[in-house]
This record gives structure tokens, sequence and C-alpha cells, in this order.
């Protein structure tokens, strides 16, 4: 069993952002189906969850303290780990191991208080590790701060997780263009722009580095109200095989190879 | 029209805390008027909001941008600014000024990146301001970091909120033993302790603080799991005057001298 569900597909600001009255901001405060909350991965196996990133604060309410396994983060910008200031608190006696990019700085006094949370030795680019279930490699990509995208694979399937990043750096694309990715789930912060705007990518970037990748369909996440207000009008025009990630989607992957589970 | 809420009334790591079992979490898993998130105020005026600390993240759905006029940290630990990390990226032209200690690091890239919040030379010990409706003065407080707690009043009623400390610096009390004091909400983090805990006040602590200020009522405040078990036993043996704070607990003063409103 693996079930991969979209905690969230927003970027920093989210959807509704405060005070907005463009459309996608009001049509999202009348429609929760239409909200977006910080991009953020929940994977579901035999064994528990494993979150990926942990932008959203209501966690604890979400997930039972031993159903969460551990915890793979993209990167130390509050909107990706502000959830895991509450959770931090926990008083039970089982630590929570959180794999990362080496970010010696991390997120406020995270570090400092990590509490019930065990950071790990950082990934270094392309590391892989197995775990009851799939396996994940962490990519490198390009952001404002040392940031890994995820490969996550089980068997026949394999979904690539790539954000925050501006574009690809060349060795993070090979890689892509060797393995044979289902989904790829990608920044796509901004809706078509002149130019690629900085540290995250607009939707021709996106389409850009989908067709370069191989990936045979590509999802959109990590999305801003603009590009919400651009969709609106222009989803029809999106190419056969790209689509928009929402909040609360649920991948179940069939044809699951069973691994040995060591818990 | 003066009204203030609390917004939340329990310490960092809330209750319910996550993965725990203790009577104190189990009532507040399935009864929400028992839990407690993070220790702050709304002070509601004609003008609009005054947010006193802001730990809760669910803060745009509570409160429209334009009712929010301005934000009073007492310190900025995260518990106490979390809420701001989201908010910071509304595009609203309206800047919202954020009243503060002298603590020059802040959180996390917050004073990097301030977004819509516009953060105001700090206050100096004692110093005092007047709004619409109220009038506010900084009292320093002992705890990890510059923190202040705030006497708020208007016409003939005072509230001081003082939370996050250990104890008061000698000034801070003998300021409150000047001032007719109605309300004294404090922080009372710990049970009744042997020894003072680091940082935060227990009940022993708190309730001599209390009978050495001079004021009517105690509320306690910024409350763990801890104590609430405590209290579920032994409640009927506080002090009359002491009181227990509660989320969504309202107080709407009377006789409130009306201020002109320059908005
Ligand atoms: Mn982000
Ligand atoms: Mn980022
Ligand atoms: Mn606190
Ligand atoms: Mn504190
Ligand atoms: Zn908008
Ligand atoms: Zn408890």
């Amino acid at each position: 069993m693996l079930k991969i569900e979209f905690l969230g597909s927003g970027n920093a600001a989210g959807v509704p952002v405060w005070g907005c009255r463009c459309s996608a901001c009001l049509q999202a405060q009348t429609d929760p189906a239409k909200r977006r909350r910080s991009a953020s991965l929940a994977i579901h196996t035999g064994e528990g969850v494993t979150l990926v990133d942990a932008g959203l604060t209501d966690l604890a309410e979400r997930f039972s303290f031993d159903s969460v396994k551990r915890v793979l983060l993209t990167h130390f910008h509050m909107d990706h780990v502000q959830g895991l200031f509450h959770l931090r608190w926990s008083e039970e006696a089982r630590q929570i191991p959180v794999f990362r990019p080496d970010d010696p700085l991390g997120a406020d006094d995270l570090y400092k208080h990590p509490g019930v949370f065990q950071f790990q030795p950082p990934f270094k680019p392309f590391d892989s590790v197995e775990w009851p279930g799939f396996r994940v490699v962490a990519l490198p990509l390009i952001h404002s701060r040392e940031t890994f995208g995820y490969l996550i694979s089980n068997g026949d399937y394999c979904m690539a997780y790539l954000t925050d990043t501006a574009g690809f750096p060349a060795e993070t694309l090979s890689y892509l263009q060797r393995y044979p990715v289902d989904d790829l789930v990608l920044d796509c912060s901004e809706p078509p722009r002149e130019s690629m705007p900085r540290n995250h990518n607009d939707l021709n970037t996106a389409l850009d580095l989908w067709r370069h990748s191989g990936a045979t369909r590509l999802w959109l996440t990590h999305i801003s109200h603009r590009l919400d207000c651009w969709l609106e009008h222009s989803a029809a025009t999106l190419p056969e095989g790209v689509h928009i990630a929402r909040d609360g989607m649920l991948f179940e992957i069939e044809g699951v190879v069973e691994l040995d589970n060591d818990t």
C-alpha cells in the first residue's frame, strides 16, 4: 500500500491571500476546495506516515503521534517547516527522525530546541534511502537556500516531487532523464512570465523542464493566487498531460511491490 | 467600547500536547472548550483590532486584514509570533505596525522579509502609547530573551498582561504597586514547584507575585497540561480572586471613556 496525499499545493502566501480580493482569493474564501495551504505531502504506507515538508500548522490534529514515522524536509523556509515548531514539544519517548538538506542555520531555534525531533546527518546530493514501502532519492534544486527535491518510488511507480526551485541543476535534469518518472510534481508559483522569476518557476519554465525531463505527467504545485487567476481563463490551453495539484489530492499507487517491513 | 478577547491561554506545547494521554490532554481532545492554544489577546475597540502576540496560525481566518490595526509583541519566541509568517505575504498597500521589545534577532527571517508588517522602533522599558480606546505601557519581564508585558488601561479599568516571565524585575513590581490593577493576567505555566522553574512561573510564584502586586484579581495563563492536570483536583483550593484563563474568554470593559478616534 502506497498512498501519496497532497496536504497542500500553495506557495508561502497560500490562497486566499490575507486581504486579497482577486478572483482566485474570493473563490477560495467561499469554497474550501479552492484553498491552497503550504505545499507538502503525506506518504502513507502499511508502516505509517512520512511527512514531506511540514508547513501546515494543524499536523497534530491530522496525524496521531504514533502514525508519524519520519519527516523529510525539502528546505528550511518557514512555509515548509512551520508545523514542526508546535509538534516538537511532544513529550513522547520515541523520537521522530527528520531528514534534510545541509543547512546549518535550520529555522529559528529548531536545531537548538528540537524536542521530539531527531535531525539526521544531512543528505548529500543523490543520496538514496529505502524505507518500508518506498525509496527516496535526494535531488538538488536551485533555490535561495540549500534545497532538495525527492524522487519517491516503489517498484514500477516513480514520482519526482521538486519544490522549491527555479530551473534544475544539470545533474538533476540528467538524473531525471535516465529515470522513468510517472508524475513530475513541480514548483510552478507564477503564470507565464517574460523571464523566469527568482527562486521559483513560472509556467513557461515548468513546461520546459517537464519536456526535457521526459516525465509522463506534470503536476503544478506551490501555486500562487496569480497563477490561479491566470488558470481560471487559460487552464484549457495547458498541454495534454499537464495537471494542477489540489490540496487533499490522493495518489493511490497500484502494482506496489511489498518490501520487508522491519518495524 | 473595549473588549479583550483571549485568543489563547496555553504554553508553547498547548493542550492537548501531541501524543499525550494525560487526563488534561485526553479531555481537550474530545472537548474543544478545554483546548489551549498559544497565549495571546485581541483587543477590540471601535477602531478595530490590536493583536497582543500572534502565536495562532489561523489569524487570517479569524480577522479581516482591514480590521487589524496593529500588533503588539511581548517577545520573539515562536509560540508568540508564529502567525505572522503567513500573514506577512498579504499584498495590501497599507502596512500594519508591529510594536515590540528590543530584540535584534527577531524570529527566523521576519525582519529580513517583513512583508506587510512595519516593525516600529522598539519600546524602551515603561514606554507608554495611547491608541484610540486604550493606553499601553511596556513593563519589563524576566525571560530567556528580551520580553515586555503590557499594562492595558482605559479610564478606570486596568489589565496587566504579563507573559512570559519568571518573577518580576523590582521596577516592574513597584510600577504595578503604584497602579490600581483590576486584572493581573500572569504566566503560570507550571503547578506548584519546590523552586521556581526557569523562564516561567509556577503557581506558588504566581500567587506570590499577585499578592505583592496589589492587583484585585489574578488570571492564570500560558498554562501547560501539567498545570491543567493539577487543577483538575486542586482548583477548588485556589484563593478567592484567582481565576483560570480559557481560550475564547471575553472581557467587556464597562465605564469606558470615549477617546477621539482619528481613523
Ligand atoms: Mn515555499
Ligand atoms: Mn522556499
Ligand atoms: Mn511562550
Ligand atoms: Mn517565551
Ligand atoms: Zn488574490
Ligand atoms: Zn498531557
